[in-house]
């Protein structure tokens, strides 16, 4: 294509028609698009023909490699051993990070993360470690360095000229409904990813009510092609299918999230969340080669956490960037202003949790933010004490709200209940983790749970 | 919808999604468009999505509605008589207004026509009057009105604040590769129409190598549209579907177009251009009530080209406008620099006369603009000596270039030539006008023509 003029226009006719673009094609977008050659209701026009006819495999490999080169990328191989990454598309009540990370550290992976603001309902991994007292994500290059040295776990923040594109792609997409295209979906992700440096990338593809992809052939689709992305860039990478009817483990809110997390390290864990942080641990160890196999990568990341080494690593790191941790550690670190328990108003099983109800009034609660200038309520959320699928008495305590006000628990606690379905019969059994997507095939999850022992 | 906030974004999705929009929906875009409210990237999505979604009839009405009231409309109604216009879809050497609407207000319809500066390769008809010396566009009121009731033809600038919506998304849709969509076209066209006043609309919808509309079919879908559009807007309405393969009778450049139907008004027809012409006189004749049936409406039209009366109506309408006819009335009004015979290479039928690729050459000599800045050359041209499917001799006269150099004109020659096919056998006949889509349903050529007699 060198010496062609590329004019926007015919770029949006081609797709249009259902062609296929070559890298020059995607670079000329791109860069016209950031040097403001190319105006945004061109870009927009073009992402909406994207949506009705896709990118081939091959396209949104070119535009994943496009959106990297767009900005600066983060430059971890003068750290020591394997470096390990982390994405989950989203979920509610999701704080694995905070438990497999630093089990990862603890078995000498090295974790550099990198962690944005996030929009969302309930707050951003980022968000929820604000709410340790002192926390900050704004560390100087040498700290970020000895701290990998040392403790093999640093969150930052995300760099202001990371994947500059994406930024401007994502924001154009979501004014104008074009989020919601698989292989735009894929390229923003993994771009991030790839830009972020690791070595090793395990993905979270999460389904369902809490989540952005409605259905678990949804998400292996989604998964698959940003595996693909992944490998071809040059990472070891691996994703695990996981249903988001409910919200994982007990607590929705940052510092409630936060706590769970730390009681998770402490042995006093959700099964569900205590499976899934395991199984994403073990991911990574076995894709760094530390483990010769997922059964060998279960079992030490289980080792680690029974020992305590994932909460020493955990408490370490959160000191590293400042925070204090004697209120985690010691108790009192929840603060909110009210706290109201919620009786079951009959007896039975729990047979749904709708997650993203409880996402909804946690948001209502002040937890998360719709604009990047909101402010957080970090206190503010929900603490299940039951989870979908247990038996309870009528008048046993549901949850705990915790609020700013009696009204608000109150309003919350009515959301609450409507939100939980009751019954005479348990649910039927739908296992947490549907699959596994590799770069060797799909393992299904009658398969995957043989290693999680 | 009252009461109702409504959101650009939701719009967006729900015609990505197939949903069909009510009138309040259709009003918050076009309204906040044009206030700045909704930016360009928002409604150039939403222009992708109707391109591959489109647009039910009621919503196509919805839309032609709300662009007529986005600006002024010309009122009418206080002129003498049925008011009539005119619109062709564009193609290659259409002068059939310069003929047509003479003959119209020789039968005594008012003929108020408004005519913007055109974008094409060959100017618009506007364009085409501005050779004629001194001819002006913008006459005050109280002429339009006298000249009206004196003259009943007058042709006026469009108003620049005529169907601001459709400006707005015309400039928008050629920017984002969207103009081709069937309803957006309808809408774009018939908002005009409809804004313009007239009592009775006579389309001219054309297909073929030389128009926007590829085949007889699509430009039978088209029309139905704009007359399903127009009646239910009140108006009288019917539309021709006449092909476009060869430039139509034998000018293409503006003073040449405008020579050439001086020439038909005087009696020396090319014999598709006049029976085109008729044919459009006639459709408005008896839609206005003026002939009791088609073919009573051809006859007048004819008998008033016979007598003169056509002739006489242009020539007085040129001089309202400001005009100075003589050159027109007694030769000398071609002026280009050089003019250049082209001789036909070899003897037999002109079997073909590509019309793209003339309008190209004319355009490459000057007479068209790309830009609306674009300066245009009313002198240059092509005038065919003969026409599709007329036998010729080796080295007899094909065609004549009127150019502003040899050079010029020697390049347009070749370019002719490459235009044209001669063969031994004369080009299977095809029907210049393939039926008419009136109100009351489709009606072939076959039956047409027995009432152009």
């Amino acid at each position: 294509m060198a010496g062609q003029d590329l004019v926007m226009f015919d770029l949006i006719a081609k797709k249009r028609d259902g062609g296929e673009f070559d890298a020059a094609e995607i670079d000329f977008w791109l860069r016209g698009m950031l040097a403001g050659a190319i105006p945004d209701y061109q870009t927009t026009a073009l992402l909406m023909a994207i949506y009705f006819r896709g990118l081939t495999e091959r396209e949104t490999f070119l535009l994943t490699d496009a959106i990297v080169r767009s900005g600066d990328r983060l430059d971890l191989s003068e750290l020591p051993g394997c470096k390990v990454d982390k994405h989950s598309t989203g979920g509610v009540g999701d704080k694995t990070t905070l438990v497999a990370m630093p089990l990862a550290a603890a078995l000498g992976l090295t974790v550099v993360k990198m962690s944005g603001r996030s929009l969302g309902k309930t707050g951003g991994t980022a968000d929820k470690l604000e709410a340790v007292p002192g926390f900050r994500l704004n560390i100087p290059p040498e700290q970020l360095r000895r701290q990998a040295e040392q403790d093999r776990l640093v969150l930052i923040s995300q760099s202001s000229n990371l994947t500059p594109a994406d930024k401007r792609l994502y924001a154009l997409r979501d004014l104008t409904a074009t989020v919601d295209s698989l292989p735009l979906i894929a390229a923003s992700v993994m771009s991030k990813k790839i830009a972020a440096g690791a070595d090793v990338i395990v993905l979270d593809v999460k389904f369902g009510r809490g989540a952005f992809m409605p259905d678990a052939e949804s998400a292996r689709r989604l998964a698959e092609l940003m595996v693909k992305l992944g490998r071809q860039a040059g990472r070891k990478i691996a994703a695990l299918l996981t249903s988001m009817e409910a919200p994982l483990g007990r607590a929705v809110g940052n510092a409630l999230e936060v706590w769970e997390a730390a009681e998770t390290l402490r042995g006093n864990a959700a099964p569900d969340l205590l499976l899934l942080s395991l199984a994403l641990a073990a991911e990574q160890a076995y894709l760094a080669g530390l483990a010769e196999n997922r059964r060998d990568g279960f079992a030490m990341a289980r080792r680690a956490l029974e020992n305590g080494a994932g909460y020493q690593k955990f408490l370490r790191f959160l000191q590293a960037q400042g925070g204090d941790t004697a209120a985690l550690e010691q108790g009192g670190f929840l603060r909110a202003k009210t706290v109201l328990d919620v009786a079951a108003p009959r007896g039975g099983y729990l047979r749904a949790v709708d997650a993203a109800k409880v996402a909804t009034l946690v948001q209502r609660l002040g937890a998360g933010r719709l604009k990047l200038e909101d402010e957080i309520d970090y206190q503010v959320g929900v603490w299940l004490e039951k989870q979908c699928g247990e038996k309870l008495a009528a008048g046993e305590t549901l949850a705990r709200i915790y609020a700013e006000s009696p009204a608000q628990a109150a309003e919350a606690a009515e959301a609450l209940l409507a939100a939980c379905q009751i019954g005479e019969k348990p649910p039927a059994a739908a296992p947490l983790i549907y699959g596994a997507v590799t770069t060797a095939g799909f393992i299904p999850w009658a398969e995957l749970q043989k290693d999680y022992q």
